[in-house]
C-alpha cells in the first residue's frame, strides 16, 4: 500500500477553503479530474467529469429553448475585421481582447480575421439578408460554441478562461414589446437550469448603464455570491433595441407595408458557471458535485478480506448492476487500493453518494450509504436500495441548494448609509451591500474607487422597496435599490 | 399575388441535376434555407434547417458512443506551434492549411497559435499526464467541435468548407488487440447513423498507405458515390498504433510492472455528410430531407376560399395539433400565398410530406398526402392519420436509402483490365471501378495520373474475392481488391 499512501498525500487538498480560498480553488482545479491545464496559457481541457456537467446543463437549457421556439444555428468562428467594426460601442468593448488570425499556411491574409469573441456581427450580416417581412419574424436562434477573449491579467480556470463554452442566443422581433417580453422567459430558463442542475441560487436584476454589454440598450443578469464574499456574474440577457439592426440593416416590411428596423435580444450561459458551482459547493475534501450533473452519482466500494473476497465482490457487482438501472453507478473493484484510499479518492472527485458493502452488511441485508455533502452515514436496506438512492440523491441536491441560498441571504446586507455600505464591502466576510442609489454615474464611480465594489445589478425583487429610500452615497432620493459587491 | 409569383421565379431551381450537376448543387445551396454564405470566404452559416440535421445525427452518434463507453471532453481550439510540430508526418500533412493566430489585441504573441485543424497534439500532451498505469486504460474520449483547414482551391459549401463541424474520437488502449477491436465497433456506429438518419449507404474499407491520415499507421473509411459519378469520403477511422504515443510520451505501467507505450485510435464524422446527403437525395425541385432529420416532417396546407376559410382553417389547425403529438408538423396558414406557391416552397425546402386539406376532404373524412421523394399522392383517412403519417415517413426513408443503395450498386463496376478500368472512370457516368491491385505505389500513381481516379478504399466485403485476380494495371498477382474512382 506504499504507492497508495504516497498518492493520497500527493492528491489530497491541503489548503482550507475558509482560510485561503484562492489557494484552495487552485488545488481543487489541479488535484481533481474536472479540468486540466494545457500548454495554451488560459486554455483549459474539460476532462470527462467536467464536460459531463456542461453537456448535462446544456441539454437541459437546449430542451427548454426548443420548447419556447428557439432553434439552433451555427456561424463561422472567424469574423472579418471590417464586420467587427460595424457597431462602434461593440468593437470598442471587444477589440482589446481579440485573437487575430493573420496567416493561412504561408500566405498573409488580405484582411485580418477575429476568432469570435461573440457572434453579433457575423450573424446579423446574415439576418439582414434572411429577413424581408414581418412574416419572417420572430427569428429566434441560438448557437452553442466556444468564444475567445484574451484576458491579459490573471486567467483563472473556468472563471476567466481565454476560451470558454457558452450558448449565445440571438433573437429578432417585429416590435419592442415582443422583444422585451422574451426577457423573463429566458431568465426563467436560466434560473431553472441553475437551480435544478447546478444547485445554484442567484439574484436576477438589471445592470447599470456602466456595466451593460458593449452595444446593448440594457443588460440583465443573474448574480451569484461565492464563499469568499465576492460576487460573480452568471448568465445574462441583453435588450439591444434597434442598435444592431440599424448598424447591420436588419429591416422588415411591417403589416402596414412600411420598412422598419427590427428589435433584438441576445443572451448567454457559459462554462463560467462550472467555476461558480465548484466555489460554492466544494469543500476541504475536494469537489462536491450536485447529483444531476455528476457523471458517477453512486460509487459502490466493496470491503473484503482474502477470506470473503469472492462473496463480497459478487454481492457488490450485483448491487452496482441493480443500481445502474436507475442511477449512474460505478463499482470500484480495484484490488490495488484500500477502502480508505478509495473513500478519499471518490470524495476528492465529488461523487455524491458512496455505498460501502461488506460481509456483515450482506448478512444483515443492508449497505452503508455515505453522503458527500454532509458526510452522514446511514444504513439502507437492500430490498429497496434503488428507491433509497434516488431519495438520498434528491435530498443531497436540495441540501446543496438550500445551503447556498442561506449563504446568499445571510450575506446580503441592507445598507442605509455609506458607512454601512463600506462596512459590508470592507468587512472580513465581504458580501453584498444592498443600498439605495440615485442612479448617477458619479455615485457609482465613487463607490468603485473608494471600496473596489461595483453594482452587480439592481435586483428585480428589491425595486418595490425604493419608496422613502435615499442614495447611500449622496443622500439624494433613491431611484433604484442596487447591490454593491466586489466582483470577479 | 404578384409578389408571390416573383419570389417563385427567383427561388426555384433552374438547373437540372442530370445535366449540370455542379450548377444544380450551387443553386440548391443558394436558394434553399439549409445553409447560407457569409462574408468569410469558405465559411458557412448553418441555418435552422441545416443545423437540425447535424444536431440530430450528432445526438444519435453521441448516444451510441456513450453506450459503448466513450465519454466527451473538450480541448482548447488554439494549439501552440511547437506542439503541432511534435509528430513529423502529422505537421507536414496539416501545416499548409493552418490558420495562424499571431496577435491578441495589439500585442504580438511570442509563439504562433494554430486554429485546430484536428486535436491530436493538444490532446495527447494531456493524455501523457493523465495516464500512469494500465488501470487508467482504456481512455476513450470524444469531442464535438469545429476545425479549420484553409483550402485554397475551391471551397465548396459543406464538401470543402474551411471550417467544418465534426466529432473527433481519440482513444487509448493498453494493447494493440484492444485498439484494433474498436474499429468495427466505431464503423458500425457510423454506418447505422448514416443509414438510419441520413439514408446514406456507403462502402467500408481500408485506405491505401498513400491515402491514409497524416500520422496514422492505417486508415479506414466509408465511401459514398454521388450522382455525378464521383466518390466522396465519408466518416473515417485511424489506427495510430504507437506513433503518437511515442511522439507525445503516452506511457503506462503494464500489468507486469513495465513501462510501455499505449496504442491509439482516432475517428471522425463531419458536416461534409450533409453535403453528401443533399447531392444524393435532392432533385430538380429542391432539397429532399430524410424524415428523421427534417425539422418539419409534415406540412399541412389548408385549401380554402373566402366562403369556407373559417371552417377549413379550424380543421387544419386541429389536424396540425393532432399530428404535432407524434411527428414534427407545421401548419402553413399564411394567407398571402396561394396553395400552389406553398407547395412549391415546401418542396424546395425538402419537407418529406405535405398534407392538403380542403372542404371536400373534410366532408369525406380524409386528407391528401403528397410524398416529397416520389411526388405520389394518396388519400389518408382522418381517423388514423397519425399512424398513416408515421408509416409514410418510414416508407419515404426506406425508399431514399434503397434508391441510393441501388445507384451505388449499379455504378460499381467490376474491372478486370486496365481498359475496363479506364472505361468506367472516363465514361460519361463515372462511378467506381472495382479492380485487382498488386499493392504497389507505382500502379496506384499511374491510374491517378492517367485517369484522375484514386483508390477510395479497399472494401472489406470484396477482399475475399482476390483469389486468382490480377492487378488491373500491371497484371501481377492482386493482393487487394481496390475501388478506383474520381473523388471530391
Amino acid at each position: 500500500m506504499t504507492m497508495a499512501k504516497e498518492e493520497t498525500e500527493k492528491k489530497g487538498i491541503t489548503a482550507k477553503k475558509s482560510e485561503n480560498f484562492s489557494e484552495w480553488y487552485t488545488q481543487i482545479i489541479e488535484k481533481t479530474e474536472f479540468v486540466g491545464y494545457t500548454s495554451v496559457s488560459g486554455g483549459l481541457a474539460f476532462r470527462p467529469d467536467g464536460y459531463f456537467v456542461w453537456e448535462t446543463v446544456q441539454r437541459a437549457i437546449d430542451a427548454q429553448f426548443k420548447e419556447i421556439g428557439i432553434t439552433n444555428v451555427y456561424f463561422p468562428m472567424l469574423i472579418p475585421e471590417h464586420l467587427l467594426e460595424k457597431e462602434k460601442e461593440h468593437v470598442e468593448g471587444f477589440a482589446p481582447e481579440v485573437a487575430w488570425v493573420t496567416h493561412a499556411g504561408k500566405t498573409k491574409l488580405d484582411e485580418r480575421l477575429a476568432v469570435r469573441p461573440t457572434s453579433e456581427t457575423i450573424m446579423y450580416e446574415s439576418f439582414a439578408k434572411w429577413i424581408r417581412s414581418w412574416r419572417d419574424l420572430p427569428l429566434r436562434t441560438n448557437q452553442w460554441n466556444s468564444v475567445m477573449r484574451w484576458e491579459f491579467k490573471h486567467p483563472t480556470p473556468l472563471l476567466r478562461s481565454r476560451e470558454f463554452l457558452w450558448n449565445e442566443g440571438h433573437t429578432v422581433f417585429a416590435t419592442r414589446e415582443e422583444a422585451e417580453a422574451e426577457r423573463d422567459q429566458i431568465l426563467a430558463v436560466y434560473e431553472s437550469a441553475l437551480k435544478n442542475y447546478l444547485a445554484l441560487p442567484g439574484i436576477a436584476g438589471k445592470k447599470t448603464d456602466k456595466e451593460k454589454f458593449a452595444g446593448a440598450e440594457a443588460s440583465y443578469s443573474i448574480e451569484h455570491l461565492v464563499p469568499d464574499g465576492w460576487a460573480i456574474q452568471g448568465p445574462d440577457f441583453h435588450s439591444d433595441g434597434q442598435k444592431f439592426s440599424k448598424a447591420f440593416g436588419i429591416e422588415f416590411i411591417n403589416k402596414k407595408g412600411e420598412k422598419e428596423f427590427a428589435y433584438q435580444n441576445t443572451f448567454a450561459f457559459s462554462t463560467r458557471e462550472l467555476g461558480t458551482m465548484i466555489m460554492i459547493h466544494s469543500d476541504d475534501k475536494g469537489l462536491v458535485l450536485p447529483p444531476p450533473v455528476a457523471r458517477v452519482q453512486v460509487v459502490v466500494v466493496p470491503i473484503f478480506t482474502d477470506a470473503n473476497k469472492e462473496q463480497v465482490m459478487k454481492s457488490a457487482r450485483e448491487l452496482a448492476k441493480r443500481l445502474g438501472k436507475t442511477v449512474r453507478a460505478y463499482l470500484d473493484d480495484s484490488e490495488a487500493y484500500s477502502p480508505g484510499w478509495k473513500f478519499h479518492n471518490w470524495e476528492l472527485l465529488g461523487v455524491p453518494l458512496r455505498i460501502e458493502i461488506g460481509e456483515r452488511d450482506i448478512k444483515a441485508g443492508k449497505v452503508v450509504a455515505v453522503r458527500r455533502d454532509t458526510s452522514e452515514k446511514c444504513d439502507v436496506g437492500l430490498e429497496a436500495v434503488e428507491n433509497e438512492m434516488g431519495k438520498l440523491l434528491g435530498e443531497i441536491h436540495g441540501n446543496l441548494y438550500k445551503r447556498a441560498a442561506k449563504f446568499l441571504e445571510e450575506n446580503t446586507h441592507d445598507a442605509k448609509t455609506y458607512a454601512e455600505l463600506k462596512k459590508v464591502i470592507e468587512g472580513k466576510h465581504g458580501g453584498i451591500a444592498q443600498a439605495g442609489w440615485c442612479g448617477s454615474v458619479e455615485c457609482e464611480a465613487k463607490v468603485k474607487e473608494e471600496t473596489g465594489a461595483k453594482i452587480t445589478n439592481m435586483p428585480f425583487d428589491a425595486q418595490k422597496k425604493t419608496t422613502g429610500r435615499r442614495c447611500a452615497v449622496c443622500g439624494k432620493e433613491a431611484k433604484f435599490i442596487a447591490n454593491f459587491a466586489k466582483s470577479y
